[in-house]
């Protein structure tokens, strides 16, 4: 008794039925999932939506499902922070902070695509899940499908950091390490998702799992008062989240829950992988594919799947996009921690430093409300700060040892 | 308007005015916080909880603070997760995680501690808080102190893991590390804290401080249902959590929200640092100090505070102590991640694996519902699991190259 009507082809239209499926047959266009707005405007309003628990599975008329949630029931709901310190900083009138660096179970947004596609790969029958990941997709398919009692495949690439290893090993998948880059263990996957009946969550349940990444712009929405914000800083990997999140505010208009919609939606990169923002800044359609070489290795996709469409969403909105060197993402990540106490990971740190340069430019309204997406935590990639912080003082066991230190920092 | 009537000796029952003291001028007990309950049963309802954010302050009356909430606002309310994959495993009923591992914002449940303590500090008027740390609170002292605009001085053991160290820098406090061990450290702070007006949240307000924790035992009434569970699982570091665990579900009895509490505390600890779990295993009251030598470092204190009056609880409720091998404290951090997805520092890996050897020992009673609490994120400890997991497989980008470890899989 689900609101999906189906599955259709964003490039040509056409249509299919609701299947482990992704590409359309005729253009290999992606498939995006199509739901009955007429309907849903019926059962999902403010005040039902407020009466139920508080996770990504509140707004489960607009997620892909047939049945009940059946996975990461208390994932999503992450806070809203209103970032106060920061907003000074930045010299801005009203910033928020979407926080999932506390997501539930991995402490990264990929929790909402993962419980979304994992209650999909159980309608659909599935027994084993599978991704192709770099870090925290690897995490939340561990932990996700280990709960849900899934048999699990997680594909990395083999020179992945020993403890983004450890941290998915914990979970007992099968874990197999591929000597290749992040491309050719995404090849490889492809084919074993064609021959073998396993739910590859970013490949053949794609369709669905991508539909997840909306509920953090739905949560945006409710937290902010049921209101949308002026301005919307997205950090981009494939392009998906950012126009997921587009997607959720234009749902929210659809079925009434906003009256006005007038968001600037922006796409924050690495500079060392810079496909989009390149080629918004260059005013371009066209993505032309990089070799990546960032700290920012959860956004290091070098030839973004959804590049395009985020392209579009940022030109229809009115916003832009923007790149930060490797310097200026240690910068942003330290910059969030001591205003606002939150420790991201390098993700987050292109996310703030991004907004940083967006508001110098004047591409942001400094009297304006401005929300940036924080999608990870930072204790996933604290190597790239070894070095890069402040000192510590060092002392022996007393009083006038540690006076020295005061008299030192009050000079 | 807050709820306080004041302060009193735990030993001798004097009582003090409301200050930022801890220790009692006549017999040295530890000063506890004393709230007016007949005043507090008024206000503080199971309907009026429930119309609150979900947040630890909406138990804001059964904490010790005068005005409205200044820190924290988004920390507590962690997920209750139905342990039902372990539960099975350990041949038990009904089994509950209270997950601290997701806490707001640095990941453990320091941060409820924090929250209050910071609050009161704000109240004091202090404009520098400082605390005595070998990681969680370190971390919780930076990141709310940092977004509560105080001046924070951190102290720390110089021989604290490189990692652990990184992930309080980033907040940029002033980070001092002591050449001695924890309890040097520990002395330094109290003559520091005797010289200069600070807020030493485990020293100075600490009696406020530790009332923060009670909030993992209101939530875990609330979350079951507004029902005491039957057994409940607590990690012992100081002693301070189990008692006011405890403290939480009198409190709740005492003002009507609980009709009945027959609840069982348990303490567990690591056998490298068991002086509270052997004293209640020999039977006797007094505490023996250690020196510890786990890899539990959050729990590795030899000389716990509230040692003693954590062994009275257990009594006091038919409870019982255990302690577990680093081994069994590794066993337990894959058992529960392998099982409910969730990733536990080596703190988490005790509360499993003591829980596990209760059960089997009859202690804990199979047909009952118990709860165990996790008290912090397993990326901290992560170096605890290092050539401990499960193996990584190793192949070459092709199909063939899988299909072989396909094949070793299921033999």
């Amino acid at each position: 008794m689900g609101y999906v009507s189906g599955l259709k082809c964003r490039e040509c239209g056409r249509e299919y039925p609701v299947d482990p499926i992704y590409v359309c047959e005729f253009c290999f266009g992606p498939l995006e999932v199509v739901y009955d707005y007429k309907k849903i405007k019926k059962v999902l309003t403010k005040k039902n939506i407020e009466k139920r628990p508080k996770s990504l599975w509140r707004y489960k008329e607009l997620l892909p499902i047939d049945g009940e949630p059946q996975v990461g029931l208390k994932s999503g709901f992450t806070p809203l922070i209103k970032a106060d310190n920061l907003a000074k900083e930045l010299g801005v009138k009203e910033l928020y902070v979407k926080d999932d660096t506390v997501a539930h179970p991995t402490l990264s947004f990929k929790d909402r695509v993962v419980a979304v596609a994992l209650t999909k790969a159980k309608e659909f029958g599935f027994d084993t899940v599978a991704c192709a990941s770099t870090g925290n997709l690897a995490h939340s398919v561990s932990a996700h499908g280990a709960k849900a009692g899934f048999k699990r495949f997680v594909f990395i690439p083999a020179t992945l950091e020993p403890s983004k290893i450890v941290a998915s090993l914990v979970y007992e998948p099968n874990l197999v390490a591929v000597d290749g880059n992040y491309d050719e263990v995404n090849r490889l996957c492809s084919e074993i998702a064609n021959k073998y009946r396993w739910a590859f969550v970013n490949i053949n349940i794609r369709p669905f799992y991508a539909e997840g990444s909306k509920t953090q712009g739905f949560e945006i929405i409710e937290q902010l008062g049921w209101k949308a914000p002026d301005n919307v800083v997205v950090p981009c990997a494939s392009g998906s989240l950012l126009t997921k999140v587009w997607k959720a505010f234009k749902e929210f208009k659809e079925i009434g829950i906003l009256k006005e919609l007038e968001t600037k939606v922006f796409a924050a990169q690495a500079t060392g992988c810079s496909p989009i923002s390149t080629a918004i800044k260059q005013g371009v359609d066209v993505i032309r594919p990089v070799k990546p070489n960032t700290i920012a290795k959860s956004l290091a996709i070098g030839n973004p799947a959804d590049g395009f469409y985020a392209t579009q969403v940022v030109k229809e909105t009115g916003g832009y996009g923007e790149d930060v060197s490797d310097e200026e993402v240690v910068e942003g990540i330290k910059l969030l921690a001591k205003t606002e106490g939150i420790f991201a990971e390098t993700a987050g740190g292109v996310t703030i430093a991004t907004t940083k340069k967006l508001i110098e430019q004047g591409k942001i309204n400094k009297n304006e409300t401005t929300v940036v997406c924080i999608t990870g935590n930072g204790l996933k990639t604290q190597e790239a700060l070894t070095g890069r912080t402040v000192d510590v003082h060092y002392i022996k066991p007393n009083l006038a040892a540690f006076e020295e230190v005061l008299k030192k920092i009050s000079n």
